[in-house]
């Protein structure tokens, strides 16, 4: 199914950027979980657009719970979110319509619906889609955390500025995720972070877009879960992780940097200490076989520079087959990072949740 | 579902390393595929190992099928692949079997199936399981080489040895593709691939292993398959790439590299050329917002080194709880990363096929 | 997926009978259809209540399309259905609501749901629920008539009354079928139709409901649909049709009366005949191992009396658990059935929709 | 999925009558259950062909179990059954292959898999594919059974001569179950057995072949299980039902027969007694709103005659497009309805085992 992921935890998203709402519905929650709408707003608002690094459309992102929740609580059935879209400025893209906004999905979008596709603002395609995806992520992180599972994400690198890696130390680790859940642009060192924000205002004035990479960690993850085949925690979270848009990288642990070294020098040896087996190191990012090995779970992702940039740019206009230029109009974001994080932290905590209940299905089998 | 994988053209794997036998069965295979064994077996053959740089442990995977396959062709319905597992040295595991052996699946195994699992030679987490999934690629490779689509992956690097990358050029990379699917060691600068293989063999020397980047094309891919959220080409393949043992990390196009840029320099402009709408340039791999624009996807996969060692480690006994050293035995590979390309193939085209029958069930609608 | 049904062409249902809203999102719809907006409101105007056989619960049931539909086509992206819901007497059901009704959900949902559900009105388990999956089926009907497939019912029996079966000529059954979708209370013989108005106006003096039975007919069903095993169309349409409440019974073509025949009385025979290979009779509604001969599909399902009688009836207080009886208040159908069968061609319709286009997909593979 | 059904237990089949073997793979077993081969081997003999009232291929049926199953006890990786076929008298079919048996899947089959398809004995539509589903379902009944859980059917119509009812009191329909259980031929009243046993005898005789109805029961299923929607229990399990051959029509509790009564007839009203919330009559089958109240789960499903008869029909040759007769060769079943109700409890019992799991993961949430 194309906009439903998810096996016992299930969302499905709909809508367009300038369409009247977008929205989620979710299914497979249990009943009684008693919504905090605080923290939920508060992830919604970490998404949004925020300042000069940012687009100038302001949203106010306000979700509208219209089934599935009653007197406070979940009540087990679809709980469906909807979004009022407001600041559609649509005559923005009347002019331009034709002309392919280069690294776009306007050029395949014609392709696969045949040119019958909303166009305004990117469409079903559009950065927009993610707001309830977030809405859906934070009702899967309230369940986690009340498990004690932590998720948190870090700017590790906006474009040649990189920040400190989070800690291998797990105490120290949970309170840098923590401190980033506080965070509007979540950097652990903040003088790059200073450095970063400077980098996209300055970015801005170039008519240019920049991007980077999101390292992410998941802490306390239940041990076992994952399967050995087509359903082990990389396949599942990559899954989820490619489905945001501007992703186009993901790795685990040492990732690509596993290319360098020896076994011998990226194996994670086991120890007995503190009465429970560890591994020594975690290059694997706490998964072997596909499955949890009790150690925090870490990846990076890349968010490619936003392809709206106000710089001139070669296209196709695809009416009239002429190569020409265009100049994108608009509002748009000059990096989209910072709001992205936000996004990864949600899909990994719809991932990690689906993928523990599903654990628990088959333990049941015993009971 | 766990061991399953596809919604139109759907694989479930099945067995363990020294069981009886492992296998596959394909549904949704249409009927009156003749299939061409030879051209299965060729693929069976170049993920075995052969010679000094792989395990001794030789299987003949001759491919066995039971069902779904009468008098040469497809029936339609599901066809099952069975292969006997042969050399079956299972003894080797039986003086280490307490050992969690470093970054193998012993220990997340054993949480997980409460030690109920076959630990003998990897059991269910074996690579071994890759040969029915090579099998069953191959019967879609079959299929797409005859709608013209072609897929080959080289060994891009091996530990600190790179290899050119895939011409940009369609005509050459199609012939790059070809070549490299008849070569057993798939490396395009023929100086390096001896060198890769003299470091293996240093490898093997040192009881040591080493690891790799693959980079994988796949050509002409029709347009508008893939799709927006949860099952954009990226997320499919992607999910399919991790679920093969060793892969820590995947990245479309230019991939991490993307932090590096400017959006002015990463975007893919369009260009109208020999009658059709094209790319200047394919940083984005072909894909835009998860569907094809006909270009080439281009994807590096990150294969890390063979965990099993000789070389002596740290580890923890997990019935006495001790810490202690292991000595691994038994039959390894130095490196798999030769092997695995095959299989990287097997799963692109198996996820391809899959996207393209989903592509044209929504298609017929219209008709 | 507890409230999505389908593989290519899928619906997820969502709403309680007094929250917000209800609706629906229907995935895999190809863009370009231009929607018939005057024969989907047809068919919510025949599921709707009216006159003194229905409640008095009168909703406009106004469907409003949030997504996927832009400038009067779909454009491939999810539709969104939202339909307000608006004569909420939910006050009706404050006074007796820890009393469970016979035969309703009130119990089985708090112990499902732990007594978090909105129990007003029946919540999720209303059969107002049923008006977005009509507008889905008005949609997958549309699909289906442009392709010269037609689908209707009418009530074959209601309580004791009976009316003729549906011809076994394929010409007369399409003018039935026809008829039948113009009618708002489908019978095909007029004089039972007013006895059977007659006698549940009766039923609403005594108090008491009726249901019955409704006999379905899908025409000019492709060859070849449907699958051996799981997905046979009997499976997969009975999964629809069960899965609309008070549904208690369903049988193809002879059904049930198979039982009292000999093999050699019900038997299909085949005939050649008009360039054709047909069946002489169709015991079989059309489905041999699964799979559409090309004769028509016909099918039973029976309808129980509304459990919402105004006769007083014994129950249990779930507060005090004391044995008592329940007067129930509010507005309620003395029968649903004759709105029962537009629900009942809308699931026929999305079933057989979503059966086709697997059988495209698979056909796909061989082009 | 075509051939593969569940969502947390799941169970893929595949092979042909006269192919090298038949089998199934099942997914999400839990790992640690020490299989009851005994157990699994009686249900297998239970479906077994026997004597004069069945057909004379004697296949041994010996299930052979390739993987998922180690020193006794489930691994929790998929599970592999493999059953080798042998008595294929393959040449019974070579001289009637063109002609097309009435009321068998032949002409669907040719239409389907455009004469591809493994004709000899029906190939993948021949009951014989219900061996691996029957050892599936023992293993989930052995996993029910050990919850408390029972499932068992009886005869309850054979042609004209029926069967006494099941009980409505628990303890003694749990003794009916578990004396059908143990039967070979499952009827409660031993005279109706003598008559049903002669009366199968006399159609042989005849030629001909006779069919009859189930009745079916399921004991102490846990409270909520089932969903609103689309996965109602009469939904699930529907879907399985008809799924197997023969099987036409499908009733759960009055089922039909709540055609014929007023809704104060056929409500089942609530009772406090003995500590628990009941219900005083069970017509609607322990499922309001498609989820377990706790009562018994009773329904009855037709199997039509055996379409292999040994009287003369009239058909086509496919061929020659001619109208022609045909006599049936081959061995087959004058009847199957003793047979196939080891099927229909092994269905049963692969769909509640599912859908309890399902639950399970629900409640997992809030743990």
């Amino acid at each position: 199914m194309k906009n439903t992921f998810g096996n016992q935890f299930t969302i499905t998203l709909f809508g367009e950027s300038h369409g009247e709402a977008i929205g989620a519905v979710i299914d497979g929650l249990a009943s009684g979980i008693q919504l905090d709408l605080s923290f939920i707003n508060q992830m919604m608002q970490k998404r949004k657009a925020k300042g000069n690094i940012s687009t100038k459309r302001h949203e106010s992102d306000e979700i509208q719970i219209v089934s599935g929740y009653f007197n406070g609580y979940t009540t087990g059935t679809p709980l469906t979110i909807l979004i009022k879209n407001e600041q559609n400025h649509s005559k923005d893209y009347e002019k331009t319509k034709d002309l392919l906004r280069p690294s776009h999905a306007d050029y395949t979008a014609d392709l696969k619906y045949n040119g019958y596709q909303d166009y305004r603002g990117g469409g079903h395609f559009s950065g927009r889609i993610t707001a309830p995806l977030v809405a859906c992520g934070a009702i899967a992180m309230q369940v986690l955390n009340q498990k004690g599972i932590f998720i948190g994400s870090h700017i590790k690198q906006l474009h040649h500025i990189s920040d400190i890696s989070f800690a291998s130390d797990e105490k120290i680790l949970e309170q840098q995720i923590k401190k980033m859940n506080q965070s509007d642009f979540a950097v652990l060192d903040s003088d790059k972070k200073q450095q970063m924000i400077s980098h996209i205002e300055e970015a801005v004035k170039q008519k240019d877009s920049v991007g980077g990479i999101l390292e992410s960690a998941i802490l306390h993850v239940p041990l076992g879960i994952g399967e050995p085949f087509f359903d082990s925690i990389e396949s599942r979270l990559s899954h989820l992780l490619f489905s945001v848009p501007a992703v186009k990288g993901v790795e685990f642990g040492l990732g690509f940097n596993f290319a360098n070294h020896y076994g011998s020098e990226c194996n994670d040896e086991f120890i007995y200490q503190d009465n429970q087996i560890k591994t020594r190191t975690n290059f694997n990012a706490g998964i072997n076989g596909g499955i949890s090995n009790g150690m925090p779970i870490l990846l990076r992702t890349v968010i490619k520079p936003t392809p709206s940039i106000f710089k001139e740019q070669h296209t196709v206009n695809k009416q009239t087959l002429e190569n020409t230029v265009l100049s994108i109009q608009g509002r748009h974001d000059p990096a989209i990072i910072h709001r992205a994080r936000i996004v990864i932290d949600s899909v990994l905590a719809i991932g990690i949740l689906d993928m523990i209940m599903e654990h628990e299905a088959t333990l049941s089998m015993n009971k």
